[in-house]
This record gives C-alpha cells, structure tokens and sequence, in this order.
C-alpha cells in the first residue's frame, strides 16, 4: 500500500456562497475524523474542465505523495458520466470523466484508472444532483484510509481525453503550442515548458499578435505593453504589463502560440 | 456527556476580505487547540436570519454528532437580542435568538435550549460590534470541550421562532409549502419534501407560473424552461434549465407553492 | 526557544480563483505535516500593503502566541526586495519588507528581525513571480517547526517604515490621528484608541465634515447619518448608519480626523 498523506484537496465550480463545500467535508469528517482537506478553489467557471484540468495538473505535484485530489467540475447535471479514480504519481486523484484527469494520466502512462462503481463506499443515499456529497466525498475519504482503486471498482481500460496536444519544439529553440488557462489577472498559460524554448532572440506570435522575446519577468515591458516570461509553474505566459492579456489580446483559451528565432520571421 | 467530535462550523454573514472569521478562528484555537473548523459559509446575505436557518437545517446532519454548529447573522449591530445555545438530535448550535434555530428545533421537540449568560466563556472584554469573536467563538470552543449547555445560562422556555409554516399534504398526492431560500444558481427550494408529494401527473403552482410535473432532473426540459426537481436535499425545488428561476420566474423568498394532482386542476 | 502553536496564519492579495493559496498550503504540509493553516484574508486589494499591516496589527493578538503569521502583499512583481522574519510580542512573522510589519515592530521595540535570505529553507526552486509558494510557505513551516528567525538570515538593523504616524491626545479629552484602513462596510478605521478620547461632548473632523459625538453603535443615529464610534478592534471609527462612510462621506485612506471638546469649535 502506498504511502497516505491523510491530506485531501477539493477543486470544484460550487463556490462559496452555499453550503455545498462545508457538507462535503462533513461527510469527509464523518468517515476519516483525521482527514485534512485543503481548499485549490472552488471558483472554477461552471462547466469548465478544461482549466480545472490545468490547474490541478499544475497544483496537485506539491502537495506530500499519498494525498487525495477531489475535483467535481461536472457536464450538465443529471447526465450520465462515469467516476474516476486513478493513482498517479504517488497522489491518487477522484474526477469525473470527463477528460479531467487526462493531463495527468498522460503524464504518467503507468498510472492504475479505476471506474467507480462500489457503492459501498458512497454514501446510503445518492441524489441525482449532489454527487460531490454522496459519491465524491465519502469515496475520498475511504481513499485517505487507505481503500485501494481496485476496490472502488473495475480497471478503466480507456477514459475520455481531452486537453491540449503536446507541445513541440520548432527549429532554432521555437516552440508551438496553445494557451490552455487563464489567472485571475488576465495572464494567458501555454502548455509551452519554459525548457523547450531556446534563449536567443525569439519572436512569439498569438493571436494575431506579435511579441518580441522571452523576458525575465513582465515589468521588463512599460504598463500596457504585452510581454511573454517563463511563469511560476514554469511555462511560457502571454501577460500585459498591469492588465489582461486575455482581454487587451483578445486571446481565448485553446488559441495556437507559435515561437521563432527572429531570424526566422525576417 | 454526549460524543463530541471536536469540529466547529462557522455561518455568518462576514464576508471573506476582513479578518473577522480569521480572528474568531484564533479565539478558537486559543482555548481549544485541537477543534478543527469548518466554514459552511461566510456569504449569507446581511441579516438573511431566514435563508441561514434553513441552510443550517440542511447542512448539519452531515456532520458527525458531537459537532458545535455556529450562526452569526445577527439582527442590527448594537441592538439587544439572546444568544441561544441548543441541544438537538445529537448535535450543538449556537444562534442568535432570532429565530434562527428555530426549524431545528422545531424538528427535535426534545432538544435542550439554554441562553448564553455565563460570561465566563466570552472573552474577558467584550465590544458592542463584534459579538462572534467575544462571544460566540468562545463559547463554541468551550462547547466542543465538554461544557454543557445549561453551564452556560438558564434554560431558555421560550425563544423567537421564524420560518415557513409547515408544509401540508393536499388531497391526490399534492402539497402546500413556500419558498424557503434560493441558491446560487437561482433556484427555488422549497420546504415540501419529495416524500409528501405523489408520483402522479402533478401541477406545480407558483408565482403566477403553472408548472408541469415533478422530474427527475431539470435537463429533462429544454434551456430557459421552468422545471420542479426533488432536489439534493429531497425538497421540492423549482428551476429554470441553465437560468436563474429567481429571476426568471419572479419568484420572492416565502412566495406559496402548491401542487395538484393534474386532473384536479383542469 | 519560545513556546509554538503549530498554527500558521495567511494574508494574501491572491483572491480564492486560482490554486496559488492552496498550493502554499501543499508547501506548508509537505514540510510539517501537523501545521494548521488558518486563513485570515486573500481578499487584500493588489499592492495595499497599508491596509494589509493594519490588518495584521489588529488580527494577531487574537491566537496563540508561537503563531507564524504570513503576509504576502509583495510590490510589483519581479521587482526587488527583502523579505523579513520577526518575533514580536510571542508571536512570528514573515513579510515582504515593505513597511507590512512596521505598525507591529513600532509597537514592539524589543522585536528581533531577520533579513530571510538562507536558501535552506527556501524550496529548491524559487521562480520569479511566486514567492509565496517558494519562499513564504516554506520558511513559514520551518519557523512553525522551531527555526529561529537568526538562522533564516542576518539582524535586519533597519527596514522600511510605513503606516500612520501615532496619534497623539489633544487638550481636553480630543486625538488627532488619520484613517488607516476601511472595513468591508465602508467605514473607516483610524489609528486613535478609543481611551485615548474623553468622555465629554466631542466634535469630529474628516474630510471636511463634522460629527458629533461619539455615540456607543451607529444604531444611535438615522440611517444615512454619519457617526464616530468606538470599533470592535478599540478604535475611533467613522461609520454612517446602514451605508458607507468611505462612500458617502469620500473619506480616503490616510484622511486626517481630528476631534475636539464641542466648547473649543465654538
């Protein structure tokens, strides 16, 4: 059995003006007294996978190995989709699915994917519009204790993908890829590693636009102007100085990111 | 003594930007290091008394017994009104005598009720403004060690009472409530359980509005269209797929809400 | 080695969209497993370290003492600066040195400060734009695991002052002070104590405006009307009864507010 850090982290589209966070960890409380939940956000934009799926793949790596990460950004509500819950990388991860998870199996093609169907381990009652309460929760704190994947239910041979294709470095230290999530500041993210790009000059274009190098950080450029860097999980961003690249640019997420050598542009 | 469970949730009507519940977390753990504290939320609307009663009425039989369940919205600042401290169903509450209590209590004909007057447990100082740091964090971390209520003042008789009537059952399978509260998403809870209502061709009565049938989720009809669930804490709820019903449908808190078998009405 | 809570506190301008607090959370577990992570507010508005310090000052002395108490409220991003670790009044602190700590190191003077510059309990990466994450958490874990603050980095002999200066008692029971920070309501805090001020007929000045009195709750004036009061934190605050002083009467942050005995106005 692997390492269990008693730790749980919830990221859902609930959030905070309603009692749906404060139940759900009740019922955690009622099943694993010692679980420690932890709060990524619970502003995702309703229905908005795609950035969920982005920031967990970016938050879960620093939490201790053996935490549990809850994510409950759901299609419509009253569907019918699947549960997943998968160990990866020595955190195990809950999601509907929904392509959520997808960033991070991806990441590791050795990672064990369950369906969860054992409702064992949900709770008596499941309603039609709470899954986050009666499913997600208690399955979450079984995993904290120590309930295996398997246990949950059977192996998921295959799962809905979804995200941005991989990057891919271009000739000359370039780079092409898309923007995949917004901050709260208006900041664009690509899926672009900070280490694929090369340090010469290098001309980005996004959106019809285009800006000149990768610097160290945006107050390189005056108020206003747009600048890429190498941002703090360690991808190239799209900013504007003291204001939103996503509405100054006109960026929208999934928008293609090309670099070059300048050379090249000439 | 009962069970306690060493948790501690928080309802008030603060807000997340100032260090209100902050500080009262810091009284808590003062006295009680070991409580852990949940917030259910911080985001009721000033002086909401009602819609925070039925969210908490909603909320705690999530947690496990023994928890101390703290309300602060609190009637104009500086005015005079009782703090109640409440035995039911296993659990501790602590309130304004504003009514706020009152569904719970309602509920429990047998719970326990005690005016906090003991100013032992409040903080030696106590301002005219702040009364959840000065007396309710206190107080509910000496709860959640064992303190019993009736340590805390003299048994309360009588206290105000609020909140909807009770629902009724009607001839056919109908019932009789009112809206209790509204949640995030704009719809209207009721306070008719899914159980009271029948499993026949009903017509939801409201506002003005005529709705057909009871579904089993609001995608059974199409976007903009008004729908009545049983919802995620078995009430009747009415809602408008992908739309606010509060705005839509002009629905008011307290607004009546029958529904009749469908023959009775033609 | 003083006593230790185990508790740290967090003052952010990181807002609660993003996963930027609850990875400084992840950080902060990884390194003490048994901190507990008490939110005071991510709520700060960008760059308003005044408001932040005066914040701080008032919200600390309500834990434990051996409490670490984080501020990240850092100037324009990439810019250079220090941070500082100090021990004052029992309790811990860490911040960016902007002047956040000088209204609490003002009213310490035997405070000891560290210029936080060993790497060692840095993480191992420290990007650019997340200092919180990299730098902040870590530290704030190792001070709540009994690092001492001259290990982090040299004596800070002197460091950024910022904040009001002290008020000062005028003849016949009147202050002179300024105001130091709004509340979510609108009404503005100022640094006078409320035993500084006597207890006669008092006239107010701010903002070219005159109050009168001070009463024992806004409750003692129309609704709409401007009135000074005694704040939950001990302080003169200019407040307009169910509306917003900064609003109403366009009080700005650092306003002058003078009060006076009536006879002398006359």
């Amino acid at each position: 059995m692997p390492h269990l850090s008693g730790i749980i982290t919830l990221m859902t589209d609930f959030g905070d003006s309603d009692i749906f966070v404060g139940v759900m960890k009740g019922v955690i409380a009622s099943i694993n007294a010692d679980a420690r939940v932890i709060d990524l956000t619970h502003k995702i934009a309703h229905f908005d996978t795609e950035s969920a799926a982005d920031l967990l793949r970016d938050a879960y790596p620093y939490f201790p190995k053996g935490t549990v990460h809850v994510m409950v950004v759901d299609p419509v509500v009253g569907t019918e989709r699947d549960i997943l819950a998968a160990e990866a990388g020595g955190h195990f991860f809950l999601a509907p699915d929904t392509g959520a998870l997808w960033p991070i199996l991806h990441d590791h093609p050795d990672a064990r994917v369950a369906r969860v169907t054992n409702t064992e381990y949900f709770l008596p009652k499941v309603s039609k519009t709470f899954h986050g309460r009666d499913i997600f929760a208690p399955v979450a704190a079984h995993l904290s204790l120590g309930v295996g994947i398997t246990i949950l239910g059977p192996v998921a041979e295959d799962f809905l993908r979804s995200g941005a294709p991989d990057p891919e470095p271009l000739p000359g230290g370039g780079a092409r890829g898309v923007v995949t999530r917004f901050d709260a500041f208006g900041n664009a993210i690509t899926n672009i590693p900070g280490e694929m790009v090369g340090t010469g000059n290098l001309v980005i274009r996004v959106a019809d636009q285009t800006i000149l190098g990768i610097r160290p950080t945006f107050g390189a450029v005056e108020p206003g102007q747009a600048v890429a860097i190498v941002g703090s999980f360690g991808r190239v961003e799209i900013c504007v100085n003291r204001a939103s690249a996503r509405e100054m640019l006109g960026i929208e997420r999934g928008a293609p990111v090309e670099i070059y050598p300048e050379e090249r542009v000439a």
